[in-house]
């Protein structure tokens, strides 16, 4: 069942993903991060979700040519939710088919994000008069003249009066947040970039940003290091405590890490580091204290203290970050202990706080956060879902790497992908929510979490199916890849308690998204959004997330957006506009930090969301396919 | 002709000074940095300068009896400017003698300045509700809502979670220019200090404060160690351009320098340098360059332009001064290339932007400064009088050290007092001016500057006096201190060349009084005051200033004041007001950089001022003594 991939190319965006063939664009666009707006949810009724590709995808579906022109079919527009890849392709995404065009999202992680009017970083080409006996004036204030006013620092303006003369009063200023970092003589102009980057517990994505553009130069990821010492936060918090130099030691692999990934950047674009002038940091409120080096000791009790929540800026030279000698380093404000910066960020990225109807904001992850937003006012709050979603504590989890099946179909048996040419050994969160639902669908899950044994399945299951339902002395379960066909020497299930434990993953979030709707006095129905952020939500299918109830089960499709890594979309932002900055910092103050251990309802509703949801109302196939 | 010393205190100022039996209460109060004020001149005419002191002066004078009721008198009240010390004394100054109860003098260097309503440093204690559920703000949030808006640097930030923990949430905030250096847990508090410098060519003086009462708790000063490469500005902005690291060893020299004193002020009040967390510089431009590390090269070509001429604050750290690890260092703003800091910080000091009637201040030194105000408009220039009142270029000039006579009476023959108890080996400057005064007086030197030769003397000169004229190959001289006398083996003279010399300093800043003058279209006459700043200034002798035109010859003395160590009692100010340092910033902005060299009528005013002036109207006995 392994099948080759191919190459899907998306422009403008020039984001390239590789995909088996007969994958719909949809869900490559998803994948490469170019998010097109679905109001039917991508049942092929709208006709919202044009794309163009002239040759490499299937022939139109009868929804299709009910829905488009035979000039527009001749001249190769398709509809991304219908049509599927067949060979290496290259769509083009017209503006008005994008998500950001109807949902006014400011930047998503897909182009470049327009420069603020208002940048952090500004070059200026100054052409002086030199001084004379009539015009006197000191050296920086006559730089200033053509700057406007600026701070500068003991050793840039210790050089300055002879780079002035050298240069004989002709030069670049550059400055950064309003301080003077460096005056270039001459009209060399030099590559300065700025970098953003999204801390994650695990992950750590860095962009390279021309500064005055906001075109990105080059993009890089890698594991965060600091989990050698420890899956989570907590671990992390626990370290820090129990060791001396604990603090220090995972602060130095975080800051060695982003290093790196400068490094990393700055060959990529052809550059030195010593030519990004300043970096923006986003992550969760522990990964940003680790970075900084503040104690997080507070983090790890009740009531769980950052040190601070406001937004800090510190000198590049102070943390260790070897970037420009005057670089700087802006950490994103934080809403309290565990919705932190990178919460912050998909706030600012998706403009939730400006939404006209009420609209919730949620971020999937081993801890999951979500905001609401109702007539101006707006609450956050995290649940700990726990690490299913990574492949921890379930039986054969894994990470999504190579070898991890990442998606099951359930039709008369069941099929599957897997990532890279190799034969599967585990399975990641996005299939582990597809076999939930599937086995939900099939009857074979029951709401209440129950595996039925072979002699209780319903009448009507596929013959194949059955067959994969056993029971013995260590339990029921499902065996979703026959021995044979693994590379791990056994057969890859599902067993009673996997179920269990997505059962309590999927609890905490959806009791978190009922306590937020009760704050605000809202029907699910009111809710005219719900964004999904974080790379997960790309990779996970919509209908199989509502089936087993971590998306709202029953919201029309059309109100349900993927956002991508709004983290790293909001340092981008911030990256590039003061004014953004200063959004983030309101919105990290008049958040309301919603915990919900204290809220009288959060047990009832936590136990309620237990309980897998009911029926699926949009169900038409088992595989989650209308 | 050596006689012992005896000691003046006074008080409230708790001020020190030895002087000779014989000396005035109003001399003595001069040099030890308590100034009076005298209307009249110090004629014993207008009865302000009253002081108190039960025993240890001079019976009354004829004129203090008149002006003085029995009542007064028996109480010990007496004139400062007629009294004269015979033993041991302590003076008590009320108030409305001071000169600062008159003319509005913001600080002088005899007593503690108010602490501005807005100190740089600010020492909050604060009990604080730790966090609870409830309230589960940030840490550094929690502690601003006692202490209003605070910068925080990494640092500080990193260590406070705990602190607060430890200390149960209760301690002291301390505040330097609004940012947060340090939280003290618990209720002891540390003895935070600042200190204030005024960093001269020759001579560096420091004073060390309470930020929060602006008691000083210690005083130091020491030679400027940089005059071993170099005696005055030019010489060292020479060396910065002839040596590679020239600029790095100026300013290393001047770092230690003013580590030692840090450390010699913080032993004298009893805590460690880590307990000064801010440190004030006044000097010329060229000393806060060097200090800075700042390329003074521009400095030491036409036009003669700074780095820059706004403030500066440097982490303290960065200067390599040792202080508090958060301390830092403001370094005044400037005028020009050579109107430096300390104008600024005696612009500040004097309040002159705010007089009245036109005001003049003068620093006399190596490099005089010259500041005019006239309704609200502020001119300064620079003139470079040379290092004549520092004895160099002068036969037997020295500076004011051991062995240096200080001061010539001319009466019936040539009196004269030397400093410390030792024999004579030179004269320093207030004696040069005595000197020239006395032989303008009578009529051996002419006011062109001509020493008439033994034959040519004037016939009612006292036989002593006219035994004093030699003549020979060398050329003509005055003998002030016969050889049996001296300690260097031969006699201390006053030469023609000596005389020239002086019509040369005295030339210069005679001219720049000309010329800013003339800019604000002002008769001498119509000047209300002439402040006289700068040690020196205490020493010298007013109407011997004025005979020989390095004071306005004309003015009536009570126009006359001296004002002290303005640079000193600037920077004071500055430590203890912030807007004391937004008015220096404005004073140095709007006030008018005057090249002399530029003026078309410099030349002709220099030339004029070489001539001393024709006869002193004041004058009535050879001695400068009316």
């Amino acid at each position: 069942m392994i099948e080759s991939e191919v190459s899907v190319t998306f422009e403008p965006q020039g984001r390239m993903v590789r995909v088996r063939p007969g994958v719909t664009v949809r869900e490559a666009a998803t994948r490469a991060g170019v998010f097109l707006d679905y109001p039917c949810g991508g049942q092929g009724t709208c006709g919202k979700c044009r794309v163009k590709a002239m040759a490499g995808l299937s022939e139109p579906a009868s929804d299709e040519q009910a829905l488009l022109t035979p000039e527009e079919l001749t001249s190769g527009i398709r509809l991304a939710c219908r049509a599927a890849v067949v060979r290496p392709v290259v769509v083009t995404v017209p503006d008005k088919s994008l998500l950001s065009t109807t949902y006014k999202i400011l930047a998503d992680s897909s182009g470049p994000a327009a420069v603020g009017s208002d940048p952090p970083v500004r070059r200026v080409h100054v052409e002086m008069n030199a001084p004379t006996l009539e015009d006197d004036a000191a050296d920086l204030e006559r730089l200033l003249r053509h700057t406007g006013p600026l701070a500068v620092g003991r050793d840039v303006l210790s050089v300055l009066p002879a780079q002035l003369r050298q240069s004989g009063f002709c030069g670049e200023a550059i400055a950064v947040d309003g301080e003077l970092i460096a005056f270039d003589g001459g009209v060399s102009r030099k590559p300065y970039c700025v970098a953003a980057f999204d801390i994650g517990t695990t992950t750590l994505v860095g962009v390279l940003l021309d500064p005055c553009t906001g075109v990105e130069r080059a993009r890089a990821s890698r594991m965060n290091p600091q989990t050698s010492l420890g899956d989570d936060v907590l671990s992390r918090i626990l370290h820090t405590r129990q060791h001396m130099k604990g603090l220090e030691e995972l602060r130095a692999m975080a800051v060695a890490a982003v290093n790196e990934m400068c490094l990393d950047l700055a060959a990529r674009a052809g550059i030195t580091p010593q030519a990004i002038v300043q970096i923006i940091i986003a992550g969760n409120t522990t990964m940003q204290h680790l970075f900084a080096g503040l104690d997080p000791g507070a983090l790890g009790e009740v009531p769980f203290v950052p040190a601070a929540s406001r937004s800090l800026r510190i000198p590049a030279k102070e943390t260790g970050i070897s970037i420009h000698p005057r670089g700087s380093v802006y950490v994103f404000p934080v809403i309290g202990g565990f919705v932190g910066g990178d919460t912050v960020a998909g706030m600012l990225t998706t403009n939730i706080a400006e939404s006209q109807g009420p609209v919730m904001l949620i971020d999937i992850g081993t801890n999951g956060e979500l905001v609401l937003h109702r007539d101006g006012i707006l609450w956050a709050t995290s649940c700990a879902a726990g690490p299913a979603f990574e492949g921890a504590r379930i039986s054969h989890g894994m990470r999504a790497a190579e070898g991890a099946i990442e998606e099951f179909i359930f039709e008369d048996d069941v099929r599957w992908s897997v990532i890279g040419d190799v034969r599967p050994a585990g399975i990641c969160g996005s299939a582990l929510i597809d076999a939930a639902a599937g086995l939900l669908r099939l009857g074979i899950v029951l709401p209440q979490g129950l595996m039925l044994e072979p002699g209780q399945l319903p009448d009507n299951l596929p013959e194949a199916i059955r067959r994969r339902v056993v029971s013995d002395a260590s339990g029921t379960r499902f065996v979703l890849v026959e021995a044979s066909e693994t590379s791990i020497g056994s057969a890859i299930e599902l067993t009673q308690a996997d179920v269990r434990e997505l059962q309590l993953a999927i609890a905490a979030i959806r009791a978190g998204f009922t306590i937020l709707l009760r704050r605000a006095e809202l029907g699910i129905d009111e809710v005219e959004h719900v964004l999904v952020a974080g790379a997960f939500g790309n990779y996970i299918r919509c209908e199989n997330a509502q089936r087993i109830g971590l998306l709202p089960h029953g919201l029309p499709p059309s109100k349900l957006a993927f956002v991508g890594n709004t983290s790293l979309s909001g340092a981008h932002l911030a990256a590039l506009s003061l004014s953004a900055r200063e959004r983030a910092e309101s919105l990290a103050q008049r958040t309301h930090h919603v915990d919900l251990s204290l809220d009288p309802h959060f047990h009832e509703a936590y136990v309620e969301a237990m309980f897998f949801p009911e029926e699926d109302a949009t169900e038409m196939t088992p595989s989650g396919r209308p």
